[in-house]
């Protein structure tokens, strides 16, 4: 990237200034300085800072109170993060010229396409953070109209920008769900079938961001999840399987950056989802690979016809990179299990693998699904076998056994603890669960506090189809505060659509 | 809009806290407080922030540090400004739902069309405030490619989000030059001949934004330029003509915040270009319009191909919003008389204006050559009667009297004053003047200190096919400080190509 090309530098004191920025990297300095003068710098202007060898790009604002002295640069937490400056250094400003690689979107949004090299040098840019946001988002809406060449090139391009794995073993298993769907935590049952099967398989999964929990979110109320790529090798090496937060292993980073302007946007571009997903498959050196698209009105993909394309989309792109991929498409009609939240999550997977008699069957069943067909996939069995085997494991004890010897390797198994108040929402009248929102019901949990209060959330008591009675109780609210049940009462008080009963007959 | 849906709101304390972040509206609030615990809410999140009927949809930055309290919501200047709040007054914070219009940018990229009325509501949330800078960037990056018809409807809402003049007259005449050529005042002589003429062109002009000068700035050096729409009108009733800064008579709003992106992205689409300034034209009311567009390889439109592109684009979105349109292709090889800067191009207007022997012929014949196609345009004039009526306009001093009473009805004429500081740059070896790079020698003019300090620029002394001897001077820079004058020295020394001489054969 040529970004210096005026000779004109001026020297600031570096203060952490303390505003959280997320990922965007912001610096502020006084209007009445001598850049802002002789370069005409406005807020929003790109600048340098640079600190010996070290250097930012970054966006201006410009102060106008006096929060800040006029030799000083204030810089946003990302920013003071990626320049490893201390309190009172010196640094270097200078006016950061028009990014490069920017003109291959440009020459995309007028009819050329990408290339294999010009996406390696777009996420190049954006790992370094040269990308402002406003950037980003230009490079998002022009993705939308990717080509399937084009989406395999990008998927190439962001598994290249992190770390990338490499193991002994020939096969490398990984599950991944589409998502959407509350209390979906196949992956904790499905992991360690395989491990205890013999298959190699090292999850990485994603906090929750959106959502009342992520897998690594219900997974740390039983285990610690951070773990660094060395750490997770070993555990893997040991126990042929784990269950890790994706965020602490360096893998395809630039999709973070991406992700993050994509909601912003609500942009849901299937291209960008592929090159999400297998990119960071790729990185994390998986070979075979099962994708669970559940469809429903209230999940991520609505249709079938929908379903259809996305899949089609990941194979052609699995194909292109020479990975082992299957799609199989699940019910998205209400959420998996009985536990929205981290705890009550983390409860249902430990009563699937317990055996317990009270233990949820849909997530149950899902979980062998998705064994099954993995271990069809690239075992030498027969369905039969494979739905027989996974099963035996399970009911056996044996994937028990290994789940807890997954938790001891990452770290120390613990007990889940459940949330002091709760609430238990009634049917109104009596008739048969119609629908679950998926949507409305997550947000219920997540004003409960889930998942910052692990032991928060939603714990549903009817799943559709169901006949239920007058002052049935069709779902428990859990929260370790009483403002927190307040919140999440109010929420549902406005929006009792989350279940609907029908009528009487 | 349906931007609340939450029940959940929060009182805060108003802060100026005095950060300029542009037109972004931003808050900054501290991490531990309720509403950041219990919706989530994260840097980058959007808050609606109301006081009694009030409100403003916010772009959040979370605060680490103490300059602010946890019951202090920190307003940057363009929230503070919107929202009309006092120093620690209550505000109520809520959560802001999804965007409602942006639905119809992701149709668009989905393949749908942009009708009359999505425009309409898109630019309505637009001008309200409530499109993110990453939505914005998404929206001007869908509409690189608007088909023609989208185009218009585009030009015809951008046009209706302001307010919009009407005249008396039937023939309200303006000019327009597309831009990209330092010095190129035109305005200012063909708007007091064509006034002296009798027809009615009331012009707007704008401010630098990257240049060393815009046409705004350097009406200012000779007489005030912001005038509201009454005051204006009053001008040009009693003179014909107005020359003034466009920001304050509220044209198109909307234009301004979509600019401010398009130059982030550095993203140059000709819709967007003729949307801009079709929509200004069509809110000031004029009926008769002649685009000027000079082509050069540093010039804005580079070759003849882009030339003839965006004048048939110019020309059916005229059509369509039945205006009188013509274009007009000029050389943009090289600046435009001599002066670049505020006050040197006003010296070189009123040379041209008073027919001193000085005057700069290009800037001269330019703007005769302009006003004479609108005389043809718009009154029954041959090209020859037109060329000869305008150069008598100008060469008898009637131009010079009705620029002087335009000044006098704006406010009053002064005269520009030069500043003292200056360096003479020589030829280094005798030659030919081979090329001058508008875009560098725009540069200097800035580094010296242009348009803050209207006194600096540069002075041209030496145009195009020019043979020059050793150190004979190529061109003066003036600066009001010593310190700015180095500056612009340095940057010349480091882009000596600035002015290219020809090699002796």
């Amino acid at each position: 990237m040529n970004n210096q090309n005026s000779l004109n530098t001026f020297k600031f004191i570096a203060h952490r200034i303390g505003i959280d920025t997320h990922k965007h990297v912001v610096v502020y300095m006084q209007t009445n300085n001598p850049i802002c003068r002789s370069e005409g710098f406005r807020s929003e202007a790109k600048v340098k800072v640079s600190r010996n060898s070290k250097w930012i790009i970054a966006t201006l604002f410009v102060i106008t109170s006096d929060i800040l002295k006029t030799d000083e640069i204030g810089l946003s937490e990302s920013a003071w993060e990626k320049l490893e400056v201390e309190e009172g250094q010196e640094v270097i400003v200078s006016h950061a010229e028009q990014l490069e690689s920017f003109r291959f979107i440009r020459a995309k949004l007028f009819g050329k396409s990408f290339t294999e090299s010009s996406f390696k040098t777009i996420m190049n840019d954006m790992v370094e953070g040269y990308y402002s946001d406003v950037q980003l988002s230009s490079f998002i809406t022009a993705c939308v109209d990717l080509t399937r060449k084009e989406t395999i090139y990008l998927t190439k391009a962001m598994s290249e920008t992190g770390r990338r794995i490499k193991w002994d073993h020939d096969h490398i298993v990984d599950k991944h769900c589409v998502g959407g769907l509350p209390g979906n935590r196949t992956s904790m049952i499905v992991v360690p079938i395989l491990a205890a099967h013999g298959l190699t398989i090292p999850k990485t999964s994603s906090r929750a961001i959106t959502s009342p929990s992520g897998t690594a979110d219900t997974m740390e109320v039983i285990a610690p999840v951070d773990l660094n790529v060395d750490q997770m090798k070993k555990v893997v090496n040991k126990e042929n399987g784990c269950i890790v937060w994706g965020g602490s292993v360096d893998l395809s980073p630039v999709d973070d950056v991406l992700v993050q302007i994509e909601r912003a946007l609500d942009l849901d571009s299937s291209k960008q989802l592929v090159a999400s997903v297998l990119s960071k498959k790729l990185a994390a050196g998986s070979t075979d690979i099962i994708i669970d698209i559940p469809i429903g009105p209230t999940a991520k993909v609505r249709t079938k016809r929908a379903a259809k394309y996305l899949s089609s989309l990941f194979k052609s792109v699995g194909d292109a990179m020479d990975l082992n991929l299957d799609i199989v498409m699940t019910d998205g009609t209400q959420p998996v299990g009985r536990g929205i939240g981290p705890v009550l999550e983390a409860r249902d997977v430990l009563a699937v693998l317990r055996g317990d008699k009270s233990a949820p069957q849909d997530l149950k069943e899902r979980s062998l699904f998705l064994a099954s067909k993995l271990m069809e996939f690239c075992c030498p069995h027969t369905p039969e076998e494979a739905a027989k085997t996974a099963r035996f494991i399970l009911e056996s004890g044996q994937a028990f056994k290994k789940f807890e010897a997954i938790c001891e390797a990452q770290g120390g198994m613990r007990e889940p603890q459940l949330a002091d108040h709760t609430f238990v929402i009634t049917a109104k009248t009596a008739g048969m669960v119609n629908s679950i929102d998926n949507r409305l019901i997550a947000r219920v949990a997540k004003f409960a506090g889930a998942p910052d209060s692990p032991a928060a959330g939603v714990d549903l008591h009817t799943p559709l189809g169901v006949f239920v009675e007058k002052d049935q109780p069709l779902f428990t609210i859990y929260a370790t505060s009483k403002g927190e049940l307040a919140n999440a009462l109010h929420y549902y008080d406005s929006h009792p659509e989350v279940i609907e009963l029908g009528e009487m007959v």
